[in-house]
This record gives C-alpha cells, sequence and structure tokens, in this order.
C-alpha cells in the first residue's frame, strides 16, 4: 500500500516537467548557468559581472540598479597631517583603517604597469573599476583605482614584485562571485584580475588530470572535460563567471563534494606568486607524491592572502551518464538524518547529493519563485529531502534508489515522495532547492549564515532561533545535509539592527559550542575576518599569523581579509 | 568464442582455492595483517616491531636473527675537543654528521623525565631500545639510549617544551613500520613513541567520522569501525602494527587510494604539539571548514618533522559487501593503459583497485612464494592486472564487471583472465600481487624504488633499466598502476656498487625529467632527504626549510629526515 501511495505521488512529478524554466541538468554541455552554487548565491541568467574577458562590467545579474543591501560607510578623517580612511560594515561589525604602510598609485606606477603590460592591460576606465570594485551582492564596495590584467606567470611575478616593493595592497581577483567580501578592494588596492590567463595546458585522458591557468571560467573547463568524457569535480552555481584559481583560492564547495571530496582532496598541483614575486612550481601532476611538505594546501582556501594562484592541476572523474533524482518529506528532523544514513548505506557508492530544505524554505520558494509549483500537494510537510543518484548503469542505479525509497518508506522515515522521469523533472525539483536563496532575496532583507554543524545537531540551532526570534523575523533553513553544511537564512521585511542583535553573536556562540564552523564554504574574506576565533583555537590562528608574516611579510596580499584584524597588518 | 574462451579460464581459478595458505580477504573482521600495503612491504604473519603495546620488541617478521641488508657504517672521529658522530647510508648515499648544537642526555633528563611520565614509561631496557632503534627491514639502526611513552597530550607537550629548552634530539615513533628509515633515530635522539595513546575518542555514526589518539594501531581502528559498519578510508599491510598518528605523518597511500584518495581528502582535523610544546588544536570533525589556513594540510607527510601529532579526526567510508576481483593478463603495456581508462568508465564508482605486475614480477612470485600456482597457465604472460571492485549490489556489480570483461576481451585489451568466485579465490590472485616484495627478499638483494609516473610513461622507465642493466640484474616492476604508482624493483645476487652505480641517479633523474616523484607513498625519511630536489623545485624546498624554522627553530625534530641536509640544521 506504501509503494502504491509512492507510486501515486511519484505520477505527480510529470506535471512539473511542463513548466517553462524547466531547464535541463543533465544535457551533454549543461547550461546550467542558473544554478546555484552553493545554495547561498542566486541564480543568474548567465555572466556575473568582472570574470574577465566578454563579460567584464556587465549589471548585477538581477538587473538592480541601486544595491540590494549597502552596509557599507565611507569616512575620511583627518589625523594628523594625513587622511586616514576608514570602513564600518554593519551594525556588528569593527571599524577598519586603511593600512597607513600602504603607498597610494602614482604616475610612475602606472607607466611601469603599462610598459610591463601594455596600455590595454592597465585599467583605470570608471565604469570597468566600478564594477571590479563591487562584490556581486553589491554589498560591498572598494575605491581602487586601478585594474590590471596580467597574460602570464611572469607578469604577475612582475607585477606582484614591484607592488610588494612599493607597499601597494593587491586584491587577486577571479571572477568576483564570492559572498564574503573577499574579492573586492576594501580600499585603493590594485586589484589584479587573472581574466586574461584562461587556456587549458594539458588533458591526460588516461588519468584524467587536466592542467589550465587559473582564469579559465569554470564552466569553460566543464565545456572542454565533456568532450573528453570527464567532469569537473566541483560544480557551481556561478560557474558561468568564477575561475578555477578564484576556487582553488577560495576551496569552494558546491554540489559535488559530497560524491567527490573538497579541493583539497582533487587539486594535484599549482603554481603560485608570492608577494615577493617569486614564483612557486608546485605544479604536479601526480595522485600520489610524498616528497617533502605538501605546500599546495596551503593556497587551497586562504583566499588569496598567500600568494596569487596562477595554475591549477586537478583530478576530474570519468562522466557517469546514469542519474536519477528524488524528492521526499519527512515528518521531522530525526527522519532527515536517518535517511542520511541510510542513504549511505544502501545507495553507497552511487550517492551523489543529498540535499534538505524545511517547510519554511519551501515555502518561501512556492510563494517567490516563478513557475514552481509543490511537488508533493496538496499541504506543506515539515522536511524535504533531495537525493541524487550517479552511477554507470541506468538499470541497477534506478533499481537501488526504489529499493532504498520502498525500504524507507517502509520503515517510516519517508511520508510521501516523488522520483523524477526524466530530465526536466530532475531540474524542476532541483530548481526549487537552488532556488531558495533567490527566492529570500525577493521576499525582504535577509541575514545569511553558512555554518558546518555536526549533523545531529544541525536543527538545534533552527529551532533556538526561531524560539529566540519569535515573530520579529522568519528563521529559513536549507543546505547540503550529506555535507553537514547548513544555510540558516533569516528574513525580514528589512534589515533591523535589533533583529540583527538577536542573531549575533548567538549564532556565533552556539556554533563555536558545537565545534562547528561559522563559514562551511564561503571563506571569510572581510566579513567574518574577526570571527575566525569562533571555529579556530587562538594557538592555530597565531600560527597563521605567523605563516601570513612568512609568505607576505608586508602583508600586501588581500589586505584586511581572512586573519583578524589584530594580525592583518606586520 | 572469446567469452568461451574467457569462461574457460575462470574456471582455472578454482584449483587455486585449494591452496593451504588461502586466507579470506573479505571477513567481516579480516584477519589481513599479513597483506601488503604499498606493495613494496613484504608481508608479516602478525605484528612487526615496536608498535607500542604487547608487540613491542618482537623479532623481525621473517625472524632473520641478521639484518636483511645493512648499508649503514657508524664511524666516530675526534673534531677538536669533541667527539662528532657520522654515518654513511649507502655508497650513493651522502655523509650525515650529528649535529654538534644537540645535546646528550644526562642524569637530570633521566630524573625530569620520571616524574613526569612514572618510571615504567622511561625505557633503558637494552632489548626494547635495540627494537626501537631499528626499523623494520633492520636497514636503518640508531643508538637511542631513552624511549619515553607518554599517555597524553599534555605529556607529549612536555617532553617536547622540556626537549626543546634543553636541545635534545627527537624521533616521533609509531609502529615503527616504514621504509625510508623516518621512524628510529639517526645518532642518540630521544624516542617519543605514541602507543600508549590508543583511545577512540569518539565515533559519529551518522557522518562516519571518528576520533582517536595517535597510537591507535590501524588494525584495531579497522575492527572497530567493523562492529559499526564502516571501514578506514586507508589499508596497510603493516595495519596490524602501524598507528593511526604515523599513517598521517607519513600520508600512507596504499590499497584503497584509488577509490578514496589520500589522507589529505579524508583527514578531517588533527592535533598535533610542535616543538616548543604548543598544543595546535586542529581537531575539527566537519567535512567542510573555510575558516583560515588549512593548517592541518602541513602535519599530512611531514613525517613528524613539524610536530607530533596526537589526535586525529578521520572520515570513514561506509562498509559496502558486494566485491569482485578479476586477474587478467595483457599482451603489453598499453593494452593495460587502456584497460584502466576502460575500467575506469565501465566500472566507473565501483572500481576499487587497478594493480598489475609484469612477467618478471609473476616469474619470481611463482618460483619464491610458497603454494602459489600460475592463475592463467602454462605459459607466462606479459602482464597481469588484478581489478576490484566494491560496491552495493552483488548482482549489478558481478553483471558490470562481466560485461566490462567481455567488451575488453572482445577489443583485445585482455588475452586471458580469471574471476574469483569466492573469497578464497580472490585471497589467491591478491596475494600473488601482495607477495611479489616477499619473493623478491627471498630471490636475493634488492633495490627498490616508489615512483609516480604519467600512467602513460611507467613501463618506459622499465624497459629503459632493463636495457642498460642487461644481464647484471633483473627488473621487476609492479604497482598501483590506478594511481599512477610504479614499485620498480632490481633484483641481482648480491648488493653490488657496481649495479647501484647503474641506478642511481638515473632512476632519480628519469623520473625528474617526467615531472614523477621519487617518492610516490614511502615518504623521503632519512633515505631520500637529499634526493628532495628531483621532485620539488628550489624555491618549494627553500620554503619548506622556512615552514620548518617558523615551526621548530631547533630542529629537534626528527632531525637529518625528510628535508636536504643542506636545510636541516638551524
Amino acid at each position: 500500500m506504501k509503494m502504491d501511495r509512492w507510486r501515486a505521488s511519484a505520477r505527480r512529478i510529470l506535471n512539473l516537467s511542463s513548466h517553462p524554466d524547466a531547464a535541463p541538468r543533465f544535457a551533454p554541455n549543461p547550461a546550467r548557468r542558473g544554478i546555484v552554487a552553493s545554495g547561498e548565491q542566486p541564480r543568474s541568467s548567465g555572466s556575473l559581472h568582472c570574470s574577465g574577458g566578454s563579460c567584464r562590467g556587465t549589471q548585477c545579474c538581477f538587473g538592480h540598479k541601486q544595491p540590494l543591501s549597502v552596509h557599507l560607510q565611507e569616512r575620511e578623517f583627518a589625523l594628523g597631517a594625513s587622511l586616514i580612511q576608514s570602513r564600518c560594515f554593519g551594525s556588528m561589525a569593527t571599524k577598519i583603517q586603511r593600512n597607513p604602510k600602504f603607498a597610494t598609485i602614482n604616475s610612475d606606477d602606472i607607466r611601469y604597469f603599462r610598459d610591463l603590460l601594455g596600455e590595454k592591460n592597465v585599467v583605470q576606465d570608471e565604469d570597468t573599476l566600478l564594477a571590479a570594485n563591487m562584490d556581486w551582492m553589491r554589498k560591498y564596495k572598494g575605491s581602487s583605482k586601478l585594474l590590471l590584467l596580467p597574460r602570464s606567470t611572469k607578469e604577475v611575478s612582475q607585477i606582484l614584485k614591484y607592488c610588494n616593493s612599493r607597499c601597494l595592497g593587491v586584491v587577486p581577483q577571479g571572477g568576483n562571485t564570492g559572498l564574503v567580501g573577499g574579492s573586492v578592494p576594501v580600499f585603493d588596492e590594485v586589484i589584479v584580475n587573472l581574466g586574461s590567463m584562461n587556456k587549458v595546458i594539458s588533458f591526460d585522458e588516461v588519468s584524467g588530470i587536466l592542467v589550465s591557468e587559473a582564469g579559465c571560467i569554470l564552466e569553460s573547463l566543464v565545456n572542454f572535460l565533456d568532450s573528453k568524457g570527464f567532469i569537473m569535480p566541483l560544480d557551481l552555481g556561478a560557474k558561468g563567471s568564477c575561475q578555477i584559481g578564484g576556487n582553488v583560492s577560495t576551496n569552494a564547495g558546491g554540489l559535488r563534494l559530497l560524491r567527490y571530496g573538497s579541493l583539497h582532496a582533487n587539486v594535484l598541483g599549482l603554481e603560485a606568486v608570492l608577494a615577493n614575486g617569486d614564483v612557486l612550481d608546485m605544479l604536479g601532476t601526480l595522485r600520489k607524491d610524498n616528497t617533502g611538505y605538501d605546500l599546495k594546501h596551503l593556497f587551497i582556501g586562504s583566499e588569496g592572502s598567500l600568494g596569487i594562484v596562477t595554475k591549477v592541476s586537478i583530478l576530474t572523474p570519468p562522466k557517469l551518464t546514469s542519474v536519477n533524482v528524488a524528492f521526499l518529506a519527512c515528518t521531522d528532523y530525526l527522519s532527515c538524518q536517518k535517511l542520511l544514513l541510510e542513504a549511505k548505506r544502501k545507495l553507497g557508492e552511487v550517492l551523489s547529493a543529498f540535499e534538505f530544505l524545511d517547510e519554511q524554505a519551501m515555502d518561501i520558494a512556492l510563494n517567490h519563485l516563478e513557475g514552481v509549483r509543490n511537488p508533493l500537494p496538496p499541504a506543506l510537510h515539515k522536511f524535504y529531502v533531495l537525493i541524487e543518484t550517479t552511477g554507470s548503469d541506468e538499470r541497477s542505479d534506478k533499481e537501488k534508489l526504489e529499493a532504498f525509497l520502498v525500504h524507507s518508506m517502509e520503515g517510516g522515515l519517508i511520508s510521501d515522495g516523488v522520483v523524477a522521469q526524466d530530465i526536466q523533472q530532475a531540474s524542476s525539483v532541483w530548481n526549487i532547492r537552488e532556488g531558495i536563496p533567490e527566492a529570500l532575496t525577493k521576499a525582504g532583507a535577509v541575514y545569511k549564515y553558512d555554518l558546518s554543524i555536526p549533523v545531529e545537531k544541525i536543527y538545534d540551532i533552527v529551532e533556538e532561533m526561531r524560539n529566540k526570534l519569535g515573530h520579529l523575523a522568519r528563521v529559513v533553513a536549507f543546505g547540503h545535509l550529506g555535507d553537514g553544511n547548513l544555510h540558516l537564512n533569516i528574513s525580514c521585511p528589512q534589515y533591523d539592527d535589533a533583529v540583527l542583535a538577536q542573531i549575533e553573536p548567538f549564532v556565533y556562540e552556539w556554533t563555536s559550542k558545537t565545534r562547528g564552523s561559522i563559514s562551511a564554504e564561503h571563506g571569510l574574506g572581510l566579513m567574518k575576518a574577526n570571527k575566525i576565533f569562533y571555529s579556530k583555537s587562538p594557538a592555530a590562528v597565531q600560527l597563521m599569523g605567523s605563516v601570513k608574516n612568512l609568505l607576505d611579510p608586508n602583508h600586501i596580499l588581500n589586505p584586511y581579509k581572512v586573519l583578524p584584524q589584530s594580525l592583518s597588518s606586520p
């Protein structure tokens, strides 16, 4: 009887495929630019801004002419003889002062860079600079007067050597799709965009090892590999704009981490340029290499603050053809958690995604996304889980999924569910999960937190936050449950310091108590640099500071970011 | 017809199961202590020596009373007023001098350690010290007079703080199963064995995350996890002795790397004690944590030279029940290579091992291992490939493997082959692959090289070496083809400097030219510390030296190892 019910509900999804926006998710060359990265970044209709190449300077993807939320104030005040700039970010943020040791750009600098790079690669044009100074959410805005476009590692090296000797701050920039203000200047730092270094260097079809320049756009690598029968081990909504060098520098997570692991697992080698211009060749193309300290890991996830990644060697998995998607309802969080364990056991090697959303998330998606219908009508369920399998044998994968679903339904873990019958249906249910961030921005102001929390405790913080906020705001939860990654979003009509004071530092303190991470995949950037102690021990942060001093003694690389202010000036 | 032939040969393997030594490989609690780690370490009948606990001080696993090969000479000569010790390792090795800055142990030191650790944990007993001073191959031998057995991180911290203040050299030691002389003293360094820190701290059955002390023996963790339905992501022949802290410190590879990746992929957190006694808590239990530099990676694979790992958090995969093994013959190396590509595509997510051996390796196994018979008689084939699949659905996995084999045979990639019908048969073919190192030691003297080389070039070095050596020696090749890891072994009646001069530095230079690694999984230890430049750029090695200076300014931790002599003294 349960199976009948299952099958009955499975038929419902057929209606979804008629949605006009149901873009194919699993097409050979998936044009899935609009699908969301981390579950936090709203869908774009194509390129975001400033990724180098033809899309530089395009508008914000939602066509907003004004910032969605400007938390930024700029002040200048006299201190002795010199002007000291400082900025505030949000009500809870610390004021940041421009490092007075940094020089400012002068005409000699411009002349040097023009001689080095050629006139067109030394950008002072206001419109282009405006785009490069602002992050894609339009939340953070710098005031750099100079954007450089190197075409080779040698040029990057010479730029950094010069900036270091002049003590000019530098912001390495890829696709500028980050969410924590890490990829734009805070003040007048020189922007070094890697977009012109966008060549595939080599691909080994036996080992699946790809070597490319750092400025390659993720999607162009995806397309290149597709023609060879391979895939990238990471998949992000921002793939139409983000660059592989930026992905590596921020240790981007995304949708395939559950299956293929993080970039620490998949990046085999790097080339990076240090602050003094030294080129560090760690561009190995080997799965195994135990010769000395594995220094490349220092550059993975250090957000450009230790060096500029110029080349990347990455292990790519073969493309598998059989993809199945199920969208399920659970009555409580414990069932979601048990279902995850069951999925790991029963689906084993074919499990490729285990995402979850709660009733509030579904409600907001249904009310604010165009063309989205409730896949499990009529009422809302307390929790939803999206499961994807990817394998090499369609029949056996389907059987495996079906056996798992029957077993889980009989065990009472699932209360309802549908299985997508084709690409369009799969895309439709993915669109619900991935559309939540967009729905949230449409619903009003939103405070976003990207947390890693032990799976069994993930929903506790959501409930505690709800109790704490009462009617003040709406607490929406979704995320990569398979990775223990919760995207906690607090939605209210407008930004309100009283609400924020209820949320912070509570959310960070709570996360810290569970030994969770206050940034699962977004990084620290400018937004959370001073929050690092919630997730890292003082001794570890101190050592990070020592490593920074060792590699970038003048602290010219991505200043004011990643490390707390107490350590961020030399 | 080809399928008939296939089936005909498949029946042959039934004979193998009658071998008396056919130990079950896939038993629920596999007592596979005797199976080999990296393909380089001969099988032991149980514990190797000095892993802490009850097996400390046991004899070499083969019962040799004398070293298998002693390449070590000890000399003392007067230099001014003080005695300077120096040692030579092999004909091609550099002479190493004891760092004159190091103090020697005195009675005050002993008193301090006894007060700190209790008398029984301060070992000066000659027999125990003899075992702890010698590596398991009996190739490297130190002359330490002191072995310490801390029971807590705090004790490790106090030991190091004291040794650092006294400038006493320290060798961190786990199971002492390494192959490059990394785990034994060179001179009189204090041995700190982690074997008494052997508790499982926590296990999360939802996420599969295990936290344990560093001294846990790998096999005890395997057994613990087995009862929970999980496995360790690494499997080594030395698992009956090696400790997880040592595995992490050496970035041990082994048999599951193809499927689950290296320890950089699976270790989620660490606790390490620095040379000055500072405890670095990086013991995260999260799959995703992008808060600052991921410092734990510095300690993975640095062979105890940057800190002593005291606790480990590791992601463990669920245990899958369906295991299949095929043993195949190929006529040339190109077919092996193409077969690997096919296996990755066709077996996809269930492929768990792809090992290879050549005709010489099979010949030496058949002639020197007891009870091993040719699985594909009558003649020898040029190449053999062992393929293992591990999945969650027996029927579908078998079908997938069969379809792959039929396709590969029809395509001419396989000339003959057998599929194991049960655990005993699977074990029998694994025993051939894993018995080669033991067979080599029985055949005479052997020069061993553990190389990572791009897969398409792996066999070129074997053929070039054969041409170079002619009748002087026998060149035997086998290894983890799926990982690009060749174990190149040169077998001759006795050690011969004329032979060695033909091999080195040729083998290192050749590997370096292909951007390969001169140590895929064994590490550098003492044996290859000075060879690092063959695989790492001068700038990278220089930075390693700076990191060493930062973390261990007195260079007390595992002196003379990993980094070249030019950098190994402060």
